[in-house]
């Protein structure tokens, strides 16, 4: 009993390899979390490890396939035995690509679907299972514009992201009652990363009037979300630039 | 130039009658907003006058009907000339009745709208007005689960609580590139008011497990809505207790 | 009960005044109803009247002003009294503005939600009224793209056609289970009129390649609405042209 | 061109092995078109090409797992070397089953999306590869409930779902103006099947009020989907028992 009370509070950010999943990180560790950071590749989290700690923060990074059933069962195991309690738990793996109905090849279909809504489900799955027996905890899922419209050429992309936004509205309704608070903010707009500013150059020009979102106003919000009290928690909402169509 | 730069920053509530209205105000008044709160009548407004006074807030209460166009051009004028720049106006008239559709009158059809939606109207068009010119402030219409979902017995409020998103939505979709925030929170449960105590017991029953939502905690939502910086702006938002089903 | 076998079927049209309306009841009335169509001005009704009458139909045109109770209810009395039972009701009042929210006036946000929402209300329930006796009929409003989204410039037009959409939905629910089909089916879509014609010639451009809606395929449309077996009813559903984007 | 009129007009039924995919299949058959009927194991489709070919029609019946994109690719082009013009194509497949999140397996939640959307998927992009070179075709995805809403419990099958409607209207975004005419029907209500029958007694009871929607009644809307012209056509609508809450 006084041990569990000494135990770390944890928040596992999946998907923390764009500038997104880093603010986030950043944000709860800035509060005392213990974050563990998750992506494919483990050295490409060296950067973000460094800031966190450099920033004063403990920080945990995993290289994980998040599609990979058997290994994040794993995961979230270890987290929960050998570093803390998992209270928060933001699943941000984006997969975004366009191509016409045609040229979209199985592969492609499985490959998106996979990364955004397989990941998304086990991530969310085993969030559950650690959070379950205390009755409380947060598990965030990042949506995107299509996780509402199924636009032309996005049929991979919009069908993982709807799968994604079916998730998250089955388990808030399932496991709310249970004290498990489940948000899906939308992010209706192109964001401040290196993606953005290599691909799509008109885009991210328009930072100079707060055009694009910045990565740590995302963060601010998610840190938001797991701070409401549980009589007025959101399960959805839209965060989209000032100057943007919709 | 200099004159301006002192001029009071403003927060407008129109709807200031419940617990809801009233606690937005105080939230705004503790931020150091002057706050100008308005109801039908005038006498119903003291006790929150006193209450915001006596937190060290600056404070008007007007008695104004929302619905009656040149009353509500004089106030926002008066507002403007007399007191401040209005940075936050927040719309929070509700009328909420359940009538089957033939015991639906045309008068309480017409009322329930005058009073949730042609208020609405001219409480955004005259905020628009007000702010326009600086390019600048927040303005937020309270939204419903009725709002969404047309349920049997309620043609008159929902019609009035959809046109009310409407408005919203169009309003945002002008007044955003023209750096004003327009947002449209839906309340998705029971509040903690003296109408729901009188009127629905069992539901205020579950106030002891957080079951209905405590307005100091909406008006917290309603500042944060306020402060999201201009590139991560939410035009909609749910706000439910844990265990409402929906 | 002799009698009332032979007493005749009755489509009513509110809004019988452009193309759509026409169409819809000439659809009805080949189908041997007879039909009542209803403008506010009862001269304007006479080309339509004759095309029935030239088709071998039974029709009456009355002038009606839809947004005032007291015409409404002695118009549907007397059609139930004189002419027979209404089985097929038909709002079809449309009231499309645009105006930025600062230029619109209290006069026209009032006058849109008069003619395309309080004159549906009162449509609904008088057709609710004589229809439940008998627990049996449809009901159709005609909704259109502001039906669902409030744009930029249409604060009016699309609050009256959401607070139409609500009472849709409300009605269904209520009235559904007691035997009456409410459809709400959405034109996403000009149509072929002469409003457009004479105001949107671009628009109207479209119709060599089918690229407006043919109000005879409309008609065919709610026509089917009406012939649902109720096992199987739609409430809602789009009607959009090939090449409309959406 | 003297050839081509005289190739058979086609209907491709996947998922024919409930009540559902049967009645379309025969309705399609009613009308002249030649019917492809699908499901996993051939044999079990014996009964079905029995009744189709007593009632007059031609129909060729093929076992084929929907999930194999090899299989699909050949299917397609083999209908379309031996058999004529696929003009109509319905994805009737679903895939419903509940559990818990924490009691869903990967596997289940795998194979649900596999047969629900991925088939989807290889069957909407094969049937535009043969409708696109003639600019013609209907093609249609079955949805359901789950495919507006995540109820608690039904993670897989919602996300399945939910996916699939992604595809449906970023299809009919881009196949629209080819045009292809993409449909996307709702069953909102339990349906009169042997499944339905067997394992929910309660719900099939309402079959005598006409509380379950008949395959029939089913089959008449997508026929009359089908025979939309293309200034009129419509992605979504729901279907439902005049009794069923929504």
């Amino acid at each position: 009993m006084k041990e569990s009370k000494k135990r770390p509070r944890v928040a596992v950010i999946i998907g923390a390899g764009d500038a997104t999943g880093g603010a986030i990180a950043r944000r709860f560790s800035r509060e005392g979390y213990v974050t563990v950071v998750i992506r494919r590749r483990l050295e490409a989290l060296a950067p973000l490890v460094e800031i966190i700690q450099a920033e004063g923060g403990q920080v945990h990074g995993f290289g994980c396939d998040a599609r990979d059933e058997k290994a994040m069962i794993e995961l979230f195991k270890h987290v929960e035995d050998q570093i803390g309690d998992i209270e928060v738990v933001v699943f941000n793996i984006g997969a975004n690509v366009r191509f016409s109905i045609t040229e979209t090849t199985e592969r492609v279909y499985r490959k998106v679907w996979e990364m955004a809504a397989l990941a998304g489900f086990l991530t969310g799955r085993e969030a559950a299972k650690a959070m379950l027996p205390r009755n409380r905890g947060t598990i965030i899922f990042t949506g995107a514009t299509a996780s509402l419209r199924g636009s032309s050429g996005f049929c991979a992309f919009s069908g993982a992201k709807f799968a994604l936004r079916a998730l998250a509205q089955s388990m808030a309704r399932e496991l709310g009652p249970k004290g498990i608070h489940v948000a899906h903010p939308i992010i209706d707009g192109a964001i401040d990363t290196d993606f953005i500013r290599e691909n799509f150059p008109d885009m991210y020009a328009r930072k100079e009037q707060d055009g694009i979102l910045n990565p740590e106003h995302i963060a601010e919000q998610y840190w938001q979300i797991h701070c409401q009290p549980r009589d007025a928690w959101t399960h959805e909402l839209d965060l989209r630039p000032w100057i943007e169509t919709f």
